[in-house]
């Protein structure tokens, strides 16, 4: 089975918007083995959505569709899909329920063009939607398999895991096994990483690993291929052995882990509180955190002091201090951390402050970051960072540093990973 | 002129990263008004780029390539269009001094397959890379224009701005002038608007109209041709007025706007200085606001209280009203806004309270959040929220609602959008 996506949207051939979907499926069906050789975007236009749909026949068995299942005339993929195949269009009730309720709860006007959305085509199976109105559907004909999916990520991505991946799954069953497994590495550059296991690299044939470096982070995707399930999971495990014996302690989680999933899972498994004290992140770092469902066990809550006075009035932060030494130091990040602590009774605190850019703050250059660390029975602890990014680019580096740097400081303590 | 992205790259297949080039090359594009009908990705494959090549010629006069002009033998874009368009592949004397002395800088042996990178097609203009050792190139040929980038958008960014723009730009003098402006609408549906404004969009022609949605924001972009700025400017403000005439309330910014943008625009333009207590956004909407350069003129900070002690310790919130209404209810969103205004002595003080999800919180169904506004000198006014999203997707939204709501309020007590 080898397949090719068709995003549909003139949005995306203006640039407003990157064709994100196609790499979450593509990333979805190389973990089924099936192979992706081509991705085409097309406008929301009839005639060049049907040549795209043309050339996809000739050269993949799979075609699967984003975009173009909303309630507007633009929207015209499964119209011009069904006109192609000869195939109708039938209401589908349960769809066609759905919508009427969801405006019933919102309790807005639902318009007849809402009702096209629950337009389905003849033959098909439906794939329910349970972010959105619009169902998406997969149908056989021809020796081709179509699946249409609705084009924002929220509704896309559920409804591919939960609702077609299954159905694929069933399809392919007794064809190879590929397996891949993500590393996750934190406080390293890309080509520092490669460099150290350049040996590994450049050996590779079965599993295949590839580097791949964003906002900060870097990951090694390992993909094993083999007939047997457990043979590629051997495989890949020999090969993450061999790395991490190199690079492990940068290495911090694997696949869908994030530096805020791994050390909510670390406090919560260690039974610690915690609270923030933020200037330049302004609520980032404990946004951050609340990304995570079942935060409630270990985050208290915590103050966003954006002004002088807040860090004097709100956290007590003596006045001679922040004279002194300025802002953006190591005594006023310190000093955060343990005020903030001590206020909500958490175990630990944490203190952000410093000059996100793009002015200088306090007499410090944009990028000049302090982080303060204050855990129950030790003295703080702070870090330095000096960033050259833009204003947004260093609140969050600060931020995922400052996660990275707390989850290294607790195992030194001796609190376990989980 | 209309031009097709080839994006090659077996990176994109997988799914390991998006094609944010094909969106970056696009909107250069639009802004020139060189129409856009397809994008297609491809692997590190010549057969299968041969092939794609063949299609872009058969349906564009404009073909641009991202990637695979890099050192390693997966890098094989310029051989095949070489090989395609039987042109032979020479050294670029420029080209190759830069590598050379790259590799004496960094005091690294050079290889032989970093030579290649300075293989150009023969007849081509080369674009320098300031960014990276592999130039790009433009070529004409049967009636083709054929422009090849690098992969890195550090280094395509820049050569196709500086670089292969200007080029395009004299290739299209003369021809008529494209402008386009957004204009951007928030707490109204994508349907509902397209419904109130069908009539316009039915007739268009010259400007046209494309409405589009994401993350709860609806846009509308409007775009003229004519021969002269002037003309072009003149069309758009037209349609402009006749839409903003129908769905004006809605309407919030243009173009690069955002709602926080906008709200902080406003604050700043009215003196006024606000602070937020947050339990379910927990810190989001406050870090939201610190994007906008410049927020420190009028936000002081707030409180994050994530659990219910926090809520009576941290803002002196009495326990017999949580105990009476629930944590989830107005009355502990409107107490919210009250104390955290008094406590950080500001001018607005903003309370947002409720069940992110997955799990119901206090009682109430996931979705349900309440947000309360406290504007120094009134009493204070709540709405309620009836989110379907997922947990990051119902945060988002309700911070993202409440900017909007503020910005109406603050406009009904008479304040000035600037």
């Amino acid at each position: 089975m080898n397949a090719e996506i068709i995003a549909v949207g003139s949005e995306l051939l203006l640039g407003q918007i990157a064709n994100t979907n196609a790499k979450f499926i593509s990333n979805q069906l190389s973990e089924l083995g099936i192979n992706v050789y081509y991705h085409t975007v097309v406008g929301d236009n009839a005639n060049r959505l049907k040549s795209a749909i043309e050339i996809a026949e000739s050269r993949a068995n799979l075609i699967i569709f984003s975009g173009g299942l909303g309630p507007t005339k633009d929207d015209l993929t499964k119209e011009t899909i069904a006109n192609h195949l000869g195939v109708s269009l039938t209401f589908d009730e349960t769809a066609l329920n759905y919508i009427e309720q969801f405006f019933a709860k919102i309790n807005r006007p639902m318009t007849e063009n809402n009702r096209k959305q629950a337009l389905i085509l003849d033959g098909s199976e439906v794939l329910a939607n349970n972010h959105g109105m619009a169902p998406g559907m997969i149908l056989e004909k021809n020796n081709h398999t179509y699946i249409l999916l609705p084009g924002p990520p929220k509704e896309l991505e559920p409804m591919f895991q939960y609702e077609a991946k299954p159905k694929l799954v069933a399809r392919l069953n007794g064809e190879s096994v590929i397996m891949s497994h993500v590393l996750r590495f934190y406080g390293i550059g890309e080509a520092e990483l490669e460099h150290k296991v350049q040996h590994i690299l450049d050996t590779q044939t079965n599993p295949t690993i590839a580097p791949l470096a964003s906002d900060g982070e870097v990951t090694l995707r390992i993909t094993a291929k083999s007939n047997s399930e457990q043979v590629a999971k051997d495989l890949i495990k020999t090969k993450e052995d061999e790395i991490l014996a190199i690079v492990g302690e940068f290495h911090y989680g694997n696949n869908d882990d994030s530096l805020a999933s791994k050390l909510v899972e670390m406090l919560l498994h260690n039974k610690l509180t915690i609270s923030a004290a933020e200037s330049l992140t302004a609520g980032l770092f404990q946004s951050e955190l609340a990304e995570i469902s079942g935060v409630s066990g270990t985050l208290v809550g915590g103050v966003v002091t954006y002004t002088e006075n807040a860090k004097i009035n709100q956290l007590g932060i003596e006045k001679s201090l922040l004279d002194q030494f300025g802002i953006v130091s190591q005594e006023c990040a310190a000093e955060m951390a343990v005020k903030v602590r001590e206020k909500f009774g958490t175990d630990i605190g944490v203190g952000l402050t410093g000059a996100a850019g793009p002015e200088p703050h306090d007499g410090q250059p944009a990028g000049t970051i302090w982080i303060g660390f204050s855990i129950k029975g030790y003295e703080p602890v702070t870090r330095q960072l000096k960033l050259s990014g833009m204003r947004n680019t260093n609140r969050l580096r600060a931020v995922k540093l400052a996660f990275s740097y707390l989850m290294r400081l607790l195992a030194e303590k001796g609190y376990e990973k989980k």
